[in-house]
């Protein structure tokens, strides 16, 4: 069985429809080719009470992997780590493993030129300051490090919302987790295209298609039904390897392909990775 | 005080990654300009239980508003109405007014000659097919109707998934809903963005000009710390009118801009309507 996936990202600039939310379709791609299965995305504000409440009902939910992304940073309103303190019940304190991550990153800025010595400020030791029994995660972006809790059962995982570093510190740490935890499972997919048919008319032969390949998911993306039907037709599949999933995928397009051929349809293939 | 709203996006490929999810944030630009706060946005996947237990879960948070995008459709994996319609507790039936905005939209594409003379097939009979008590909203561009239902305080809609048919209904019908909703308030924002000085050292000069002013809303955006510092500020209020929000976001810059190049900062504008 798929292992489960809750994503939360936290930052008003997404709810106020500033930032297109990259960093959630991003993670979800990604750990889906692992074989994951991401479940629910959810998006919340900077504040405390809100991003407690949504991580205590994802951990409700027992899926085997949490990723938060977004406030982690040094500013009042990087508020994901207290929420998430709140929502375990545990104290925040200054980490003393993040504190030298942090130590080292603005060494390091110091020495190649980037910048002049810095002082550990209060808004810099924040970025260092994590629930109880939590272990940083070294940034190789940029200054704040990541963090993971094990929460009996879930990991709990939280990344930078600035997506150059949240997809460092993923490649780094939580890719090889994912993979370990899905074992031999990959997720695989493929698209062809549909004209010369309704979405109405198409639906039926879909059904009949998912019934006769239980493997399969197939769902079709309309992209214009009311000027010209042209309807994507999007097939996946979870497998141990590729062959498996080349087999099942080919049968279930080569039999829905004659369907809609029978029912005055066209096919085009676009081949995918 | 501003009416709450949260939006839930029913699609297996969002969860997969396959698709970015423009929508959410489209309505949550939109419904911000309007001074209604978006709380939170769900993603979830075609499955008719998780849709339920979602809308449950936001009804009970009683937001005034509720918009759904995705899954009215005419295939079996088109799951909002029936999710929702389990949520609430409410059979679902063949809508009448609905049926004839689905038989009439047929009727056009036959007489523009898009599209031969079609059946009212069970599937095009499934866009019909609505929760008790729900409104159909007649899509101008597509052939599902969109849905409003009125829950005790909330009004729930729900929007198709296709980007084009989201956004008609929604200019449509609920953009004048809001509009009537959210009285005389409005949002306004503007950027400001910050050279030469980190987002650790601007957090607390951020701090300190919230705090002047109780109204306005200020956000860092680092957009690369570490090679060379530079940080856009967002800053933003709702207001009654513009010259009041004109005040408070101009009183606010002006502040912070001192503070910054107190700091060694500089300070760039690059007005955002």
């Amino acid at each position: 069985m798929n292992q489960q996936m809750e994503i939360i990202c936290i930052g008003n600039e997404l709810l106020i429809g500033k930032t297109l939310n990259t960093n959630a379709s991003w993670l979800a791609k990604r750990s889906t080719t692992f074989g994951i299965m991401v479940k629910r995305i959810t998006v919340v504000g900077d504040d405390v009470d809100e991003i407690a409440s949504i991580v205590r009902e994802a951990l409700k939910r027992k899926p085997k992997f949490i990723i938060t992304t977004g406030g982690l940073g040094p500013t009042f309103d990087d508020k994901t780590l207290q929420g998430t303190a709140k929502a375990l019940n545990r104290k925040l304190e200054v980490n003393e493993k993040a504190l030298k991550m942090v130590r080292e990153k603005y060494e390091t800025y110091y020495r190649e030129g980037k910048m002049e010595r810095v002082e550990l400020t209060p808004p810099r030791i924040k970025m260092a300051t994590l629930p109880e029994r939590a272990e940083p995660l070294l940034n190789p972006v940029g200054t704040a490090p990541g963090v993971i809790i094990d929460v009996g059962g879930t990991s709990f995982i939280a990344l930078p919302g600035v997506p150059a570093e949240m997809e460092a510190i993923f490649e780094e740490y939580v890719a090889p987790l994912l993979k370990k935890e899905a074992g031999e499972l990959t997720f695989f997919e493929t698209s062809i295209h549909a004209d010369g048919i309704m979405e109405s008319a198409l639906a039926p032969l879909i059904d009949k298609t998912m019934h006769d390949n239980p493997y399969v998911y197939v769902k079709s993306h309309p992209k214009c039904e009311e000027r010209k039907p042209h309807i994507e037709i999007h097939f996946s599949t979870t497998a141990k390897n590729s062959e498996i999933a080349r087999d099942r995928l080919g049968r279930a397009i080569v039999q829905l392909s004659e369907f809609v051929q029978e029912n005055g349809g066209k096919i085009r293939f676009k081949r995918k990775k």
